[in-house]
């Protein structure tokens, strides 16, 4: 055991303190402020290891906790990029590729590969975990939007179809989860069906 | 897979959101506020998982995890006590065993028992990895204290002593650990070993 490899461990640890201040556009449960990117990390692999049961047997949900802790670590120099700006997204994978390349190099270079490789994993959706872990992160804000009366998306305008087309991640995830939180969205956007 | 059960663990999932609004006594790492009791689980759920190598070989680090992602979430009800308070410390395990009971039991009653075992797990300190879990609960915030060159501890006037009686947790998990970050923290505090 090595001090220089403890020093760079914390070092990581440090550098990454600034996820807390990285704000996306979901409004806590109380609406009383935007929810920051660290905190929504702590929820987001909380509910995955709470509805576990809905992976398909292949996934290691362990796995997926760890995959949802780190993956939005890239945002403290890539920024929360919001899934329904097309714009931005066009430039999201080149911003959060620099982002990976300085955050993960913190650490000690074994772990700089652990990290990265978990990372690209999430990204790719290609894996049962990764599928699994994109569901949830999905999931998460809808349940939000719904308990806050859609507030966030009033307030930036978004169309009931862009939540249908940018949420069937869920259903691939599990088809259920989507049924159920589909039910919300529905009776949130009824009688039109357009915008809230 | 029935719906009223995925109702239940969204009611919790939206219930504990509530941990975001339970302010720390510890500073971020950038010094711009007091960080919240659901953005150190995250944070010290991502420590845990980066220094898992420095666990004795019978602990199951996915369980340490869950464990700090959990362990918080009494303080929704209970508040936050800050570990140099001993007056509020004498009645913390009343008032979290009340928050405990409220708050798990808006789970489906299976993760009820489950949760609610993990947490007494952790709170018990007498199993490997509830002993390494509150080891790295202790460190996180004294990286903290010492990256803002011991702000939280100036303003509260806590002593040298106390630091050292209170974080012997940390040796149990790893001398190592404890060694280095005991490095730092007689730094800070040279020469005299008092207050700051």
């Amino acid at each position: 055991m090595n001090v220089s490899r403890i020093r760079k461990q914390w070092d990581f640890i440090k550098a990454i303190d600034a996820l807390k201040s990285v704000q996306r556009k979901t409004y806590l449960i109380d609406g009383s402020r935007f929810e920051n990117s660290a905190e929504h990390s702590w929820a987001v692999s909380t509910l995955a290891f709470l509805l576990g049961e809905y992976a398909s047997d292949e996934v290691d949900i362990n796995k997926v906790i760890v995959m949802l802790l780190i993956h939005d670590i890239v945002e403290i120099d890539a920024g929360d990029t919001l899934l329904y700006d097309d714009v931005l997204t066009e430039s999201k994978k080149a911003r959060e590729e620099q982002a990976a390349k300085r955050l993960f190099s913190i650490l000690p270079e074994d772990q700089t590969i652990q990290l990265r490789s978990v990372w690209e994993e999430f990204e790719s959706e290609e894996t049962a975990e990764s599928v699994f872990a994109a569901g949830i992160d999905r999931l998460i804000p809808l349940i939000h939007n719904i308990s806050t009366n859609g507030r966030a998306w009033r307030e930036l305008g978004i169309h009931y179809d862009q939540i249908m087309a940018k949420n069937t991640k869920i259903a691939k995830a599990n088809p259920i989860l989507w049924e159920v939180i589909k039910t919300d969205i529905d009776e949130l956007f009824a009688p039109d069906f357009t915008t809230l």
